[in-house]
């Protein structure tokens, strides 16, 4: 026991905690019962109990601090006890200012990236842990990580989804062909330069993780570009307020349409959480369908949108590189864009694509022991 | 040509056209330079140039009404051409408040949906397009509805999933078996009532679609529970509207662990979009982390999550129905809460479920000729 508690007073509301460290903690009765250990299954954590159904003004009869350190409350309601660690009330302490705090702030970065890209080799992460941690931080922190030495065999990123979760299967199957082919349903199986974008944001909900392998690269050209779309916002925010807020909250629509697909999502480029904080962007020029605003929007949009483009575009913000066979990267689809130069149709280049979701990735990551929130 | 064009003006920014039944449209050249033909890929709808080039003040050097009714308009900055059927401007007349109305409200329900639950039959949806075309309506229209006959035998709902889009798999696998175990790493695979709630909260994105297929009752109780907390939602914010504000305001922790998962979400109970509409809502009491808010936010919010908890608790709005071998129900897993009663350990209830996503699901409707904003 860190830090043992050397007394507490019973208020009307909350109960008075000090520890021996000078800290004085207030915790809410309320929260208390709702967050008891008899509250929560021991097997799982998960809560036993409804909280809402918890009287409001729930009290203590009696509050005992023990000789080994441990609280004891009798609850009024019911006679029932609740026996709290002193360690654990320390962990959820919510009146300390830095417990609460919960804007982790994202790694914002810049074409400088390019002199050191966030990467490691696949039979490194596939051998040791800590590689692979390190590896899934990267993507955490950056939205971008480059993986080297993946087998150059078709389906082989489905490994490296493997690794940290599951592929979201789609339309376009559990994973894709990006080569140059003949009456393509979607611009990207062109030689075409596509400027950089987020995938699917005729989606809801978007692909969160997209990876990209390649298996050949004879073509001239075809150099992938990656674009942190937080630093892009953050700094069309700090630049265009007026630009930045109005591509928060006016929603547009994305679609893609071929035979047997019929997909639409309407949004605003950039969402914001609750807390105002930019929490992701959707930008993909080829499938912005035409505007339906009223008149006097029209202009004002388009502004906006051009001033976000130009940020995106700006050589301050494009990492440019060149994928070899076995290089494989990874994107956080609500964050970073990713993009291509033209290639020749005279060489070969041939990707291979496939979706995932954040949620594995993290949990993963949380499991290794690296830090994510 | 429903509604030939008859006049054609050139405004300083847009283009003035009256339609032979008196109607008279705006069309930003800005817009018409962005949404031309020419700009558009003809095999699959992409847009081949960059929206954010062109230069604000485009204008046209010459606007021709062609004798089929065609409009053509000569661009002045290079003297590329644009050709305009009628049929598509007037289809997408930003000047009519009705062609730019997005908002489409879900239709909200309550317990007497109980009397006509949302169904249809498994080998029915199979053979005959439009009944699955007015079964995935109803999940649309009701994030609701029921699919009996469905074979009873194991993974039988992922044939359900293949009728419209693709299974999300998780930790929890593919599919998973609901049914009471020892030592289970989740209270869903108990005995137990469980509460209303939507799933997987404790992920980001959570599965938007969720699907129950029984097969085995044989357990006394164990009934499922649905309620539209969209519905629940809408009276809240009529009925309370600062409980409902600050559930939209303040981000809580879901979280979900066992030995090889650590999954985490931080978000409100209640999601808005950016034209305040409700989008999305998350309320499972097993998994809410304990709550880490500045203290004098503590009582408010126990008292606003406790309005809305009664509201989920109340008759008024719970469907309550016995699932039988063979039948299955699928949720819209961001609108639709589901639960259970508690059943008996002593006969045998079987359920195995599976998540999935809305997007599949809304492009096979829009393929199949549905109605889905």
């Amino acid at each position: 026991m860190a830090n043992p508690i050397t007394q507490v007073a019973l208020h009307e509301r909350t109960l008075l905690v000090d520890w021996v460290d000078g800290r004085r903690s207030h915790y809410h009765y309320l929260w208390l019962r709702d967050n008891a250990p008899d509250a929560i299954d021991t097997h799982n954590g998960q809560r036993l109990i409804e909280s809402v159904a918890i009287p409001p003004a729930i009290c203590p009869q009696t509050v005992t601090l023990h000789a080994d350190g441990q609280l004891e409350v009798v609850w009024a309601v019911n006679g029932s006890r609740s026996l709290f660690a002193p360690d654990w009330l320390r962990a959820h302490d919510y009146s300390q200012p830095e417990t609460i705090s919960t804007a982790n702030q994202p790694l914002l970065w810049d074409a400088t990236l390019g002199a050191h890209l966030p990467s490691a080799d696949y039979p490194a992460v596939v051998d040791d842990r800590q590689i692979l941690r390190d590896w899934l931080q990267a993507v955490h922190d950056y939205g971008f990580a480059l993986l080297r030495q993946v087998p150059v065999a078709s389906a082989a990123l489905l490994k490296v989804v493997a690794l940290f979760g599951y592929v979201r299967e789609t339309n376009y199957g559990p994973y894709f062909d990006v080569k140059s082919v003949v009456s393509p349903n979607n611009l990207a199986y062109t030689g075409l330069g596509l400027s950089p974008h987020t995938d699917n944001p005729y989606r809801d909900p978007a692909p969160t993780l997209q990876l990209l392998h390649c298996l050949q690269d004879a073509a001239a050209g075809g150099d992938s570009i990656v674009v942190d779309g937080f630093a892009v916002a953050a700094r069309l925010r700090q630049q265009a307020p007026e630009h930045f807020a109005l591509l928060t909250r006016t929603p547009v629509t994305f679609r893609f349409r071929d035979q047997t697909t019929d997909l639409m999502a309407v949004t605003p480029l950039i969402a914001l959480d609750s807390q105002g904080l930019i929490k992701a962007i959707r930008y993909n020029n080829r499938s912005l369908a035409p505007l339906a605003l009223p008149p006097e929007q029209i202009e004002p949009f388009y502004a906006a949108y051009r001033a976000l483009g130009e940020l995106i575009a700006s050589a301050e913000f494009q990492v440019v590189f060149k994928l070899h066979p076995g290089d494989l990267f990874i994107v956080d689809n609500e964050r970073v864009l990713h993009g291509r130069t033209a290639f020749s149709n005279t060489g070969n280049r041939h990707l291979q694509g496939c979706y995932a979701d954040r949620d594995g990735l993290l949990s993963t990551l949380r499991v290794l022991g690296g830090c994510s929130d």
